[in-house]
């Protein structure tokens, strides 16, 4: 298998998170692979122990309730927006367009390709465009904030204003995926809008992607329409339980985002002196350039390290934060030199 | 309060497991309360310890494929079908109508409501029918079997030759919620069949409602639909691990099938004792005819103990099973005498 060839395999560059398919494509590979393929924290919110009712009993109006509140609190949202909860933050980029059906839509790219993919299959004509002006002339507009990727941030006021261009009907889908270390970015507080749908994940930032949390914050017409397709109990009881407390943790939060922070700086030190370009990303990804990307790809593949590759662009890398000080050791070794160099 | 706002109570009467509500509307009740609300089989599958990964990485292709062999197994769905995985069986209720949209729907009632209410919110127009023949003039028919309250069963056969009647492109919808504990009477074996859909809900017979796990059985062209409006991810972590596990274990679903017949003959005996006359139901949960009905729905509850009351219905209760040996005998007392007698 040649390196192109690795990085070009559909199994790998559709999503991160792919170990199984890695595993299957480097057998070799050096034990237990170090995925650096997402943008999940490495450092989990800790675990509570779970009553087994959270498993054995419906999910009742109490525990979305407690949500709900935590939720509200930890985004900032108004009193005057609904804030639904569902099974992540794909599942509400899969929903909207059937719920908000639309003729045209333009996505602020280069970015997360769900969006555009969703869309496309429900018969919208779907344009990428380069600049947030070019969103009003759509019916709805997508900006994914910071931007996956390349973290990308497009201000809240011109966010809101974009909002306010969008035609009477429109809709602009504001993505905050990972927003949630860089809070002051955001428009949730905004989201009674109309005009407005903001996406939060919960997976992401607290590490429990598995748990499948997410919300829309939106204004309550837009909400009851979400409710009514996601249907009663659209989240587990573990979702439920785990997320209300972790939401209500502000103190770990802010703890958090202070070490992904501190990690993200370490490996853009790291990628740099290993001749990587930084090109941006969150402080739970970062984008790297390198004209070797693709070799450098299956070197570190090679090695049990899996990152993240784009079809469209070979010389991307996307990086996460290594878990813990033995992968940043291996990660620091497999970077001293790549094959043949 | 009378008992009559009691059971007519839209908290109460919509779905079962609202303990919340009932509280707040007997909060001098004695505690705990005992849900006979629900069909959820009180004695869970033994809940495995889980590994934090279930919760710390998105689910990979491998979760998916371990559930799906077990699945297809413990259902016995052809290698030609479908059994696409979603969170809840509920979860395909909600997204039949939007997949495969139809103008006239035929389902055979009385039955659950989510059916009707979820097409007539996509704008079809809802007929119930008293005859399985009935359904074949319309573009989509319903048949929940075994039927929920009443546990009425319609032959095998005498589904696929209803399926074979509807219209060319005409779809049949059978939800199999209750069917673990009688699978002979399961069409799931015929699932590849164009015109069927046959749904599966894990939480019920298997005691874990909170975990959000279901099946759509169907054939490929129809699964590739449901899995493109589904996304990635559609199932959580402790979802596709315990469900993997406790579909595959044929052991424990025999013994706690013969459990629930046990348990369920037991009730019935009570029941009639306290002077109810049995309309059936399934192992999971009794429908029992009472002209007091509605006395005696306040009148358990005035004691800790909920059942399922239906708004139409006035003369019915629904009664699961007591969980344990303390609950049997609160029941017991219970139906001593209703208040007043």
């Amino acid at each position: 298998m040649t390196a192109h060839s690795a990085i070009g395999a559909p199994p790998l560059v559709a999503h991160g998170g792919r170990l199984d398919a890695a595993r299957r494509l480097f057998p070799d590979a050096p034990q237990p692979w170090i995925d650096l393929s997402t943008g999940v924290n490495p450092r989990a919110y800790p675990l509570p122990p779970l009553d087994d009712e959270v498993f054995t009993r419906l999910p009742d109006d109490d525990a979305f309730a407690a949500l709900d509140g935590a939720a509200r609190k930890a985004y900032g949202a108004p009193a005057g927006a609904d804030v639904v909860p569902g099974g992540g933050a794909q599942a509400f980029i899969q929903m909207l367009p059937r719920v908000f059906p639309a003729k045209r839509v333009a996505i602020l790219g280069f970015t997360y390709a769900e969006h555009a993919a969703c869309w496309a299959a429900m018969g919208a004509q779907v344009e990428m465009v380069e600049t947030i002006d070019a969103l009003a002339n759509a019916d709805v507009g997508v900006i994914v904030a910071p931007n996956n990727p390349d973290g990308r941030v497009v201000g809240p006021q011109d966010i809101l204003s974009a909002a306010t261009q969008m035609s009477q009907r429109g809709l602009l889908i504001v993505d905050e995926s990972f927003m949630d270390f860089t809070p002051e970015a955001s428009v949730a507080g905004f989201a009674q809008n109309e005009s407005l749908v903001v996406l939060r994940s919960f997976g992401k930032a607290y590490g429990l992607p598995g748990l499948r949390l997410g919300f829309a914050l939106c204004s309550r017409a837009r909400g009851a329409k979400l409710r009514a397709a996601l249907g009663p109990w659209a989240v587990s009881g573990p979702a439920l339980a785990i997320g209300a407390r972790a939401l209500a943790d502000q103190a770990w939060r802010i703890g958090a985002a202070r070490a992904c922070a501190g990690h993200a700086a370490r490996l853009d030190a790291l990628l740099t002196q290993a001749g990587f370009h930084i090109m941006g990303g969150t402080t739970l990804f970062r984008l790297a350039a390198n004209p070797q990307a693709p070799r450098w790809f299956a070197h570190l593949a090679a090695r049990g390290i899996l990152t993240r590759g784009f079809a469209d662009r070979p010389d991307w890398l996307r990086f996460g934060l290594p878990p813990n000080e033995a992968a940043w050791a291996r990660l620091a070794a497999a970077l001293e030199s790549v094959d043949g160099d």
